[in-house]
């Protein structure tokens, strides 16, 4: 399946930090660049997430705002 | 300022495409990566956005999806 | 790949509507429901988004408002 | 009132899960559609969720990735 | 119908922008701040949203960054 | 730094609720509007927010949905 989401960066999980509802998720996608993705707990475990699994942070272009 | 956004990544723009409402922003965060970015063409004036801009991607991190 | 985002309906595209910058995408899930997408025309020419289609909607479970 | 949010789906609610800030909801919007609903446990207490409960699930159309 | 976005600020509307897929909606909530929303010209025109119009912005509060 | 987010509201913060992952946070921006903000404990903690704060909350324009 191809995803319209524009932004998919492939990375790596550094860390898994479950709360009761959401979780934060660290994945290092190029050095030093860490993407933090906050996902419901349910998500983080029905993919069985964990440090070392290699995934993709995919983002929509209209949720990036811009800095200068 | 400091935000809360967690993912601020640092690139430079690499092209800005204005339609009549929304505007289609490139950002090379490290090559080879490129942000898209869809802002409002009121912000890509009133920034001033051009090719060769330094400038950051701020992203939240409840809005990054993972894919694994 | 796997995603974390909750809502994954499938559905077929009913319509694609392009701008200079957006397009606006109908997609039947079930019948009667339409869910309307708005992604980057560069994304819907990317994936060659045509009317008939078979896709999937995905929706990550924070952008749930709820009316009651 | 009516909303700009061009997707609402009528369901009902199978069950409320809530931590300590995040609260998540699922509502059954047609078998065997499921949408995931994560909201504020603030805003599940004030408008006092409950299973069986009927409610629309309200998405913005610029939040729908689509996957091909 | 209540809804589950916490944020939601009265205005009226000081001006409508429609492009091809795309609307900007400018809404004064309290003077002197205006609200900029972005929304499909396609709901733009269901809800009939004409200057001078009283409205409501609603904002979910994962939507919100904050700077300090 | 300028942001490209159009909306920009000028604040105090009211009360701090830490939770295991987010935290949500009360902005009184414009007596009586209060705007909450979900975010993570960790920039809740990083940005050092406490009742009394001078912030900013930051909105982009794609993320509100109007009522009429």
């Amino acid at each position: 399946m191809q995803l319209s989401g524009r932004n998919q960066l492939q990375g790596k999980i550094t860390s898994v930090n479950l709360g009761a509802v959401m979780a934060n998720i660290k994945i290092e996608v190029t050095e030093p660049n860490v993407i933090t993705a906050v996902i419901t707990k349910e998500s983080a475990e029905k993919l069985g997430l964990a440090e070392g699994d290699d995934v993709t942070a995919i983002i929509k272009s209209t949720e990036v705002i811009i800095g200068k």
